[in-house]
């Protein structure tokens, strides 16, 4: 399978100046990384984390080695062994230090880092340049590999924001960063009862149609047939998620996935996370430090197993992506990843990419749920209906929510 | 959710009658245990594997707790120990034996697990009798019970075959049943080329329509917009599977899942299930003991990431369980059960039943992939085309086969 | 090092008749098991629990081994897969069914395995009456090898106790057996305050010094010095122990060794093992049923862990090895095994044996701690105070006891 | 048991001006971080290693909280929340951050923890000039407590040494630090034969006689009987380590105790801790970045399992500790720590002191072995014959080496 047909470099370059686009995204990640200090970079508490100075290295070793490298005439690597360590995942480029021991590699350090991206930055410069002015061989192929490793560093500055805020949220500290760092959604409606909206039953074209960029995994556009169904207009709230904990739910096995029952009990789960509870009061650790429970904002930091006992202590369910793609042009959205009740598996026309690129999304797709739509800490750009974002049921780390919907009879 | 209309108890009393239908099903699980020695009744190796003893007392138990008890007039229970012994999953049902010490409760024995098997189907005798001649009070429920009962109990028929074929099959004296016992498909079909069905691009309807016996998740008929491709006739046989041995398939990344890949590492797989080894040759074991791979039988205890990176080597992919479901007309199918690339998750219809029964599919919606069909292990009777089998992708002792698929583009 | 100088097989074949004692040692490992069903026989509830049939074949496997095929001419194996099926931890003997597994060995079954018995045990006949008229090559070295199968066999009819109460004692049923195989301790004496019993500074032997049989482990009789001491004269009883739980004990972190604290916290223990609270009163399982405390019987089943946080609690220590052995003659002992606060290491002259025999102790030698005396579950004649008995601290399902001691200042 | 009698801290003070000491010996422990990033400070690789910075932070609690608070009059604290951060096991003084977390708090950072070293300092100084001048209340007991408290952050010296090099060891980089940093022993003798010392059968007197600092695991000096036995004047050397790795001792499970040979099977281990095999040479990671194998030096940085299995194929065994001290002055030691035979157990007049003082070392005697000796990293002024250091048998990231010894018979 190809991208969609629509997708068009020309397209791209015409919206966007390259150049400006690679300058506007790197500064961004630092922006984020701005309030970090080097310690604050190293911490990788648990596996899934990933120490903040790793991703900083990581987005940088993209470039070097599927652009500057294959494509750069003379370009000399920053440092030979950067390979093996800011390598993530790609069978294909050989070993790489284990993902447990990301956060044990304390050389090279956060100042040394931004010396690599600051090096990087300004081989790719030169590398565009060449493409704008047509004296780079396979410009096209660069620009594409370029925008994919852009939407590569947008995916990791999400991921920053979700790391970051998993280090300081374990700090019995509660460090706070600076307001320009809050990464917090707006206030959800209020009125629950008002806002289901009726879909019709029918053929819905699914998938990514451009013009601009995609992933493949979006790729095929494709047709699914949905029966009539109600989605709400809005995300549930704390307050209305504190209703469902108040009834005690969280002690309840015919609420839950018998998955999810098991994982409660064995992580001792009782709330959401970075949920606190002091004398009969509940607050949340936000990054800019601990604050009370704000009743009117979206309920956050939940896994799949809480959205989905709480959709059926509702009477309801959670929307397929299918369900959310088609009702999404109706929808409020982007303030919190929306769990759906559909698992990462490939559209009908998917087929991997050959080479490393085809490790990107494909080789994922078993044990995964798909999230939709978009959160606060998503950056600006980096979202698009068609986005299938996905995640083991149990992860909380995310800036995740819940929509409900159910099948209309 | 109501069961589809078109099931009535009418049908089925017409169809078979339920006191005949119920010694037989009984009988038939007393005949799978027939070859085993008290000891072997004992034996759980791993967790998921419970002991055939466990299972002749458990699928008794579900005829005590949910017909005995309610329906029959002055039933007194065999042993009130049972109950906690015998549960299985059902939460609401109150405290039972961890699932991983069933196989040290040793007493009851074999023997006296027998005996509370003949007081039951002796009870049973008595309330059937009464439905028969209209002397019981709610003789309709109590007869839909019975059947899910039988089915059920017929599941647990397969999971005994399963079973016992693990626990001998890591006894290195390779323990041999009788023929009777063999549980073995018949051969494949050797013409791997000619086997292509094409379907149409269109609507399907999916789901259980009746008449007859059917579970809640695969109630609740409904479209499915299906794209054309092409599904194979036959299954995938062990000349085939070799193949992908021997072109290295098992130390190459790329053809892998990462799941999968992480999966085969760590537990050293380097071919299917039962197979061993020697001087250049293999083997595998089967419950009449060890014998050379037959190369036309179809390839068998294989996990789904095995299924899917085979697939993949192949240029395919798997069938979904919808294709799967309506081209099923067109198939040799029922020698084994075939892996496909659908998450095991609700139809858009379906709505947990409350209660107990409720408990029985709905809470395992989730990290588990489908299987469709039956296999030469499935007790008559006890297959239909709309049936959906599920097991987590890593799942090997159940007699799984793989049927590749591809959409045409 | 050799066996002590005063150990003649003259001595032994003068004591005892060995062809008689061969048949008594053999009989009695059979009268344990003699209540117990097939099913019994087959449990391992966990790694380091072997099944009873287990124990039955092995300790068949070592006459077998180093009796049978080396000093009978034209000895026929029973079967060539039980030197593979029932070999314990002898790595010079080859590869071996892994420990955890031994409970998924269901066949041979129970009464194979008593066949196997008899096969050896008449073989085993003709192989001491050649000894003993003098027409066996190398007659000494069989019957001392004869003899330390005895008390192998001796050890595991110890195991096979408290194999066979720790299956039963997870049972819900509390299983109980007849009064012939209670294997309880008589009373302890009530009067606490007059047992200590004072032990003078000075040079003492230790070590075994013969005649009769004795382990490897307890060779090389040599000098310690002990500075004067109290030794409780009885052990401590459920009564008392129980004070030490009413004051808090379990809660209390400065009564505990670190790891121990730990290991309380990881398996939530409140209690001595078998011990059972309903309605506030305590019961504890025994072999013949579930039986109200008996405050006047000494406290068993206690960790190491345990012991010593009592005797910190009454302001005292455990004993050393060497002050138990040098005070055995005035205490009251076999009732219980005894923590001694002596870790299990080499004597100053131990010099490990060659070949599978040197398996049999010294590789053992870490990490575990010595109990003297010898307990209800110990077979008669199998006890002196020289034998040195060793298990990590964490164990419980041994008959282990408490008895105080301290340094006087 | 109280301290040694001859322990004055008359005679401390006229050593030593406490102030002086103070000074030196806090400033020594930045010493060894003074080439460390705020990166390499704020990792911890595995459980056993603790950051850089919690070590800084850990040593100067102990002064706020044993000395500060409870001495000086209107101390306050320098942060309150430092208390719960860098509490390391302390039960009695209340919760503490898990071990294993230590490396997930980012902030302090290592700047403010370096503030708070001077805090801390400067209020110490000040009580320091009180207790000279007299005007502070209970100042023996302050001296005491001070005295400690510079023994306990000498033995932090050295951990901070060993985790330091386990942080940068695993770094596939290999940093490298200032020759000043190199802590390495210097040439152990060459002469392997020429190396016993006989020591006679006899009474020998163990355990600290003062006078200055002593821990309490050293008190109630007491009489332990010897047989006569010989000990190497020299560790064992790379070249005679070499031997035994090239004689396939790594294979041969006849020489390992059981555990040990488990330990190597399971963590694939075929040399000792920091060796790298490459194109057919050794070479070793130290301080000073990775060196070409020098065979004149002691082998070190090996579990117990490997001295003790060295020893065994050379017909030898390792000294217990009394047969060390008594020994020790005919050695020539603190190149690296020994590991003896003795497991770490209380003497005879051991009481363990009260209060959180005595959770310093009473509460670990158990599963633990004995080292003796002190090693390169081993700050000067921190040892002496009688000092009992302990780890488990299988720790190697200490400076550890290979004393051999045998019975004399």
């Amino acid at each position: 399978m190809e991208a969609p047909t629509e997708y068009s470099i020309a397209d791209l370059a015409q919206a966007i100046n390259p150049a400006e686009k690679f300058r506007e995204v790197r500064a961004y990640t630092e922006f984020i990384c701005s309030p970090l200090t080097p310690e604050d970079s190293t911490a990788q508490p648990v596996t899934e984390v990933s120490p903040p100075k790793w991703h900083l290295a990581h987005s940088t070793w993209f470039f070097e080695t599927f652009l500057l490298l294959p494509f750069l005439p003379g370009y000399s690597v920053f440092s030979p062994d950067f390979a093996f360590l800011f390598n993530s995942y790609y069978e294909t480029l050989g070993p790489r230090v284990p993902r447990e021991m990301r956060g044990s590699i304390t050389r090279p350090g956060l100042a040394e880092i931004l010396q690599y991206r600051t090096y990087v930055n300004n081989a790719m410069a030169v590398l565009l340049e060449m493409a704008a002015d047509n004296s780079l061989e396979n410009s096209e192929e660069a620009l594409k590999l370029c925008e994919l490793g852009l939407q590569h560093e947008q995916q990791h500055q999400e991921l920053l924001v979700t790391d970051i805020k998993y280090i300081f949220g374990l700090n019995p500290l509660y460090p706070s960063l600076p307001a320009s760092h809050a990464f917090m959604p707006g206030h959800a409606a209020k009125d629950f009862e008002a806002s289901f909206i009726t879909m019709e039953e029918g053929l819905y074209e699914i998938g990514f149609a451009g013009p601009g960029f995609s992933f493949d995994n979006e790729w095929g556009r494709h047709r699914q047939y949905l029966h009539a169904y109600e989605i709400a207009s809005e995300l549930v709230t704390n307050a209305e998620y504190l209703q469902f904990m108040q009834a005690g739910a969280y002690n309840d096995a015919s609420l839950w996935l018998a998955e999810g029952w098991d994982w409660i009990q064995k992580n001792k789960i009782q709330a959401p996370m970075y949920w606190h509870l002091s004398e009969n009061k509940w607050s949340t650790y936000t990054l800019t430090g601990l604050k009370a429970l704000d009743l009117t904002l979206p309920v956050m930091h939940i896994s799949l197993y809480e959205a989905d006992a709480y959709a059926r202590w509702r009477g309801m369910r959670l929307p397929t992506e299918f369900e959310w793609e088609a009702a999404n042009a109706k929808l409020a959205w982007g303030q919190l990843w929306e769990w759906t009740n559909s698992a990462y598996l490939p559209y009908p026309f998917y087929r991997k990419p050959a080479g490393a690129v085809g490790e990107y999304n494909g080789k994922f797709m078993i044990n995964q749920m798909v999230m939709r739509g978009a959160s606060c800490a998503t950056p600006a750009g980096h979202s698009r209906p068609e986005y299938r974002n996905f995640f083991p049921p149990g992860t909380r780390r995310q800036y995740t929510g819940i929509r409900l919907a159910q099948t209309i009879i």
